[in-house]
């Protein structure tokens, strides 16, 4: 009999929640506010096909080729490009080295390789409270002790609760490794930070000698009003910036990067050729194909088109099914209002809970995600998550109303 | 001022021996039996243009989208059924269930995601002497004890020697994790078990209850005949098995796949799932395109026939170079002859380094990779691995004539 050991680690992995969670939801006919998956309305398949078709006919040799473990120069140029005029956009200047760049496979793998570089067993990370459940998992293995940070409407708060950051950084018998952070309309609540509460966290941090792990994927979803310049060009050696093509592109080509400080990219550098040796050279050729001209600034415009008019439907809808919710949030479903991205944050009537609701929702016809699962520790039972951007506008007024349904009917 | 602090294991990781030995070889002009490329000439471009274009005009929206942390059902089932046919062609029945399968980013991914599952920092792992290097790379973040065993020509040995397999599973205070092992062409070596050392071996893992991991990245690349059966297909449960479609398609898309035993196969799929979520959904469509109807046979038939030819024309200019090897190994380089795969493994003379040499034979004209870093621990200064599949049966000649050369010159 071969006898199989698991590390440690390993006992402290688990399926995902939602993943199971998400079990019951799996009907035909039901309609989904739980995924995360970008409108696959706003996939290039025509202009990927041409760069495809461009790069095996002029560079197939290369491209399909072993290659550097950093990534393909041209694109690490054109992201570093990118960041800077988004960054000068919102005004301030962040001088990106495209030598900083370090192409990861989706930034799911920039969790994974921050952690093997930065974590010890039972050392501490500090997160959002909620946070994105993939950067748990993604930590998880390398056996931290994971510290919730208090957090509004506007992210995380710096100071003036026991539950602040500047009380966690200061809490702990060692020092934090670092704050995770997704500062621009996060994964699940769909909020985005003010510029002065970046400016204080960022302050706070740097008097604190704490590095921040900044995660933004859906920056550029903004639908008014792009949002403040990140964090990481107000203290670049200070700040591990993670950046994706998933919700631009599509996540099916796996393609992010990360924006590394000098002092730790020869370590991630190792850390992603043992991981996987590199990202695939052709997706990352393909994808600077589609980008290397005047095709993404208009494509982005389309996908914040499209989304605001998805959330807007669901805003709609909620009201309209909701209308006391404002005078009497205890018993009515209540939400927020996002500024862009795929995802809004609301909050059951008193007495329900948002695990047990979901059966029911479903019977009704729809899906969501329960909130509580998203917090390092003591999540609210009532909150829960919806993306409006999978779902056509007709869907999401038919989710909402079936929704609606559930909620009377349990209450 | 932020201040990171750098995990325990990062202090473990180091960049490839081998790269850095390789950048004294990075000069216009040189012949390199050095790197481990496939020939670009054995990439199937045409084959997966038209994939490409297939599934972009037919199934766009799945293939750009986020998908399963397993990987895509029909390639699962694809390569369940060829490794079957594989094991039944060499004589042994091996029913490969397609749930076991788990798609990974290369096969490099598999052995990072066994060495977060299975790897306890201080626990053992035993590799063979010499191993491959990246293996190395991919489990020294996890922190084990990295074991070598005594090997000859045709593998590890089984018992017998104080360094023999059995000697090293009982020698450690704790149970060896398990033995890494590379049955076919191996990497350095290009040697191949022979079937009585697979069945020793594999009859004696069994005894001890010792799980194996084992690498077939080169299984395929035979020149005159098959090799014997999987390790794997003799005891499934006991064994985890690697594969790639790095040498028979194309490195650049990085498609490897993991046969992983029932007890291990939910650990490896949150490992997966945490590390990139999943391997791109894009390039395991294209990559089942091109292979779902009869072209893989006759592609893999003619990488046979031009590795054939590479290995044949070094064999001959190095029996031209050095005729009296046999007669006199101790003042010649002396070398195996491997029956596929990509690469050989020579041994300078006595009195030679081959990290010393390999200045001067840059200075000649060629370059090659010195064999003592493949080793885990002590390896033979005089050892170097050939590869014969990047350069043309040309540079092969002129290869190995400047390597003569610089030999006779610094005897």
């Amino acid at each position: 009999m071969s006898q199989w050991t698991l590390a440690q680690r390993a006992h402290k992995m688990n399926p995902s929640v939602i993943r199971e969670i998400l079990k019951v939801t799996e009907r035909p006919g039901i309609i989904s506010f739980a995924g995360g998956l970008p409108s696959s309305k706003t996939f290039p398949a025509a202009e990927f096909k041409a760069a495809c078709d461009y790069v095996l006919t002029h560079d197939a040799s290369s491209a399909l080729q072993y290659s550097a473990s950093e990534g393909y120069a041209p694109l690490r140029e054109l992201i570093a490009r990118q960041l800077g005029e988004t960054s000068a956009a919102a005004g301030l200047r962040w001088d990106v080295d495209p030598a900083s760049i370090l192409i990861t496979t989706g930034s799911q793998q920039g969790l994974d390789l921050v952690a093997k570089v930065l974590v010890d067993a039972g050392s501490r990370v500090l997160v959002e409270s909620p946070t994105y459940l993939g950067a748990i998992q993604a930590f998880t293995p390398m056996e931290p002790t994971i510290v919730g940070v208090d957090s509004d409407e506007y992210g995380v708060l710096p100071d003036g609760t026991p539950g602040s950051l500047r009380h966690q950084i200061l809490s702990g018998a060692d020092k934090a490794r670092f704050m995770y952070l997704l500062p621009n309309f996060q994964n699940p609540t769909g909020r985005t930070m003010t510029e002065e509460r970046r400016a204080a966290v960022s302050a706070l941090a740097a008097e604190q000698g704490l590095p921040l792990l900044e995660d933004n994927p859906y920056g550029d979803l903004w639908f008014d009003q792009a949002p403040p310049a990140p964090l990481t060009a107000r203290n670049p050696e200070g700040c591990l910036y993670l950046g994706s093509f998933s919700k631009v592109l599509a996540p099916g080509l796996r393609l992010g990067y990360m924006v590394a400080p000098k002092a730790l990219m020869p370590k991630l550098l190792q850390a992603k050729q043992a991981a996987d040796l590199h990202s695939p050279s052709f997706n990352q050729r393909a994808a600077y194909e589609v980008m290397k001209g005047d095709f993404l600034p208009g494509h982005i415009q389309s996908i914040r088109a499209l989304y605001k008019a998805q959330r807007d439907a669901m805003l709609e809808s909620l009201a309209e099914h909701f209308p006391n919710a404002q005078q009497d949030p205890e018993h009515n479903l209540t939400w927020n209002h996002p500024d862009g991205g795929m995802f809004l944050w609301a909050r059951l009537p008193a007495g329900l809970n948002a695990v047990e609701l979901l059966p029911k929702a479903v019977d009704a016809g729809v899906a969501y995600v329960p909130g509580a699962p998203f917090f390092a520790t003591g999540g609210d039972p009532r909150s829960l998550r919806f993306s409006f951007v999978t779902p056509s506008v007709d869907e999401i007024r038919r989710g909402v109303a079936a929704l609606a349904q559930a909620i009377k009917q349990a209450q």
